[in-house]
């Protein structure tokens, strides 16, 4: 079995996942505020904005004005998300974003039918042809994702075998094109997760696809969310998105107010505890955590937050040592 | 390394934990309610009141009334807690809980100052008292506990080894009086604990005191509980103390709206979905846990009963299939 490893790298989602679910109209400068503030964290890559339809994402209809507006740290990735031609080319017209490609695919046909409204067999082409306008934009692309990798609410549970064909499509969609798949993202889209899953899941793609990083992306719906991670940590993963205060929620979750993405700051907490570096400063993001809260004016599922970390009670069980 | 066990116990703690530290006057039928819905859900150890002063924690004032107004389910241990004679009296005289005697040490002195104002020097000769006062009412004591296992906000990390020589302690206490410990629990108070953690303390134990169960009491202050269960399942731990709903908050959090006990729903999803056998029916458990937010008026921290189980969604996905 691997070990677990002694750096981490966590990718935070935290501002495309919370303000695209978010109802009611956070302003613009208040979005600016919290990108701004998660850069101050040691966080190296942030996900700001997502290029979608206004229309159906009223929410982000102001994405260029969030990526014109914050300040840009140097040594931070910002990255957007695009599900089309049309968002690619705002994500590259913004000027001010990291543009890398991918190649997405889900586990799960009923899942594609339900979120894209095609076939396994429809999204192949149009794969082909998202590969040529990254190329005709001189994208690079070197990862996959794979949605609903765990189990999927339209088609029960996903077995690894699924996974592995899918992982296997992807390479060849991208080695079409001249591209080279080096990470691949395994989500846990709709939290049918559990670490035994995510062990079983993680070693099959290891064996089978031995080049590729992966990257955890967990859902926090059903409480699973850090065990999940735990599990990835003990098969060796190095790589997780995680959104700062468990912003996002879930649109697929059987009642309102469940969790969306595993909570940022929880999970530097248990790598902090653990030993396991991750470069992010925890009472910082634990800042920005309560932001985010005050933002979305509503309570958001982190614990550390409320919890408090282990710093401060360290210091005082110090300074009384000293005393 | 053990294997995961087929099987575990889960002790219910909600009602006890949760009435114990909620603000406001909860009635007592509405506690009788809960109870009595947790009996209907397959839990057979079901913790439901403590013996404590009134005038320290008046929402145990009514003991006496709850031990008195349940329905008692044939198969389920209802049982109670008590911290010195007078409780144990009371435990007694209601006549219809299950009384068992245990020895009750702390791993961090500062804890055991600040709780019960006495050093470890002072707590021997009391824990003594107290065998005799277990034996002069014919209970039995096969159970140990060690409080602040993990980590003390008042002393610091706290080290295997100390808690090695506690156990230790319990087991000599035990023996002076003729009595044998069977089972020991282990709790992270304050919610120290990681599942690097606990793995390192549950192996350090099972190699130490190789004939104890052991049993885990983990507070979720930080969102590492299940995490942290999940390390113990690893370690061949079977037995887990946890709270519905997650009722329990924490007295020594940072912030107020911290959750206490681990979530009995979400750890029984996570066995049903692990394979693990709990007994318990986890829609049924669910409807306690909606209850039980329900009779507290705020939201309480369990996940699943807002994310919704697995169950309906594969009886939609399958009935589809079907049609």
């Amino acid at each position: 079995m691997a070990s677990i490893p002694t750096k981490v790298q966590i990718n935070e989602e935290g501002p495309r996942e919370g303000f695209q679910i978010e109802k009611g109209n956070i302003p613009t400068a208040r979005k600016i505020e919290l990108i701004d503030s998660l850069s101050q964290t040691g966080l190296n890559r942030i996900q700001i904005v997502s290029f979608v339809n206004p229309k159906a994402v009223p929410g982000m209809a102001d994405a260029e004005e969030v990526v014109e507006g914050f300040n840009k740290k140097p040594g931070i990735s910002y990255v957007g998300l695009w599900l089309n031609d049309k968002g690619l080319k705002r994500a590259i017209d913004s000027g001010r974003l990291e543009v890398k490609g991918s190649v997405s695919l889900s586990a799960s046909e009923p899942f594609l039918m339900r979120n894209q409204n095609r076939t396994q067999e429809e999204n192949i082409p149009l794969q082909h042809k998202t590969m040529e306008m990254f190329k005709a934009n001189n994208v690079a692309v070197t990862r996959g994702a794979v949605m609903a990798a765990f189990g999927c609410n339209f088609a029960g549970a996903i077995s690894p075998d699924t996974v592995l064909a899918t992982i296997t499509t992807a390479k060849e969609i991208a080695a079409a094109h001249g591209f080279k798949l080096e990470q691949m993202m395994l989500a846990d889209t709709m939290a049918w997760g559990t670490p035994a899953a995510v062990k079983r899941l993680v070693g099959a793609v290891q064996d089978k696809h031995p080049e590729l990083n992966i990257c955890l992306h967990l859902h926090d719906t059903r409480g699973m969310g850090i065990a999940n991670a735990y599990a990835g940590l003990e098969m060796g993963v190095n790589t997780f998105d995680a959104a700062v205060a468990g912003l996002g929620g879930c649109p697929f979750a059987g009642h309102a107010g469940a969790a969306g993405n595993v909570c940022t700051e929880d999970l530097v907490f248990m790598c902090d505890e653990m030993g396991i570096e991750t470069g992010i400063n925890l009472e910082a993001l634990m800042e920005s955590a309560r932001l985010a809260e005050e933002i979305v004016g509503h309570p958001l599922p982190g614990s550390v937050m409320r919890g408090g970390s282990l710093r401060a009670l360290r210091e005082q069980v110090a300074a009384a040592r000293a005393a």
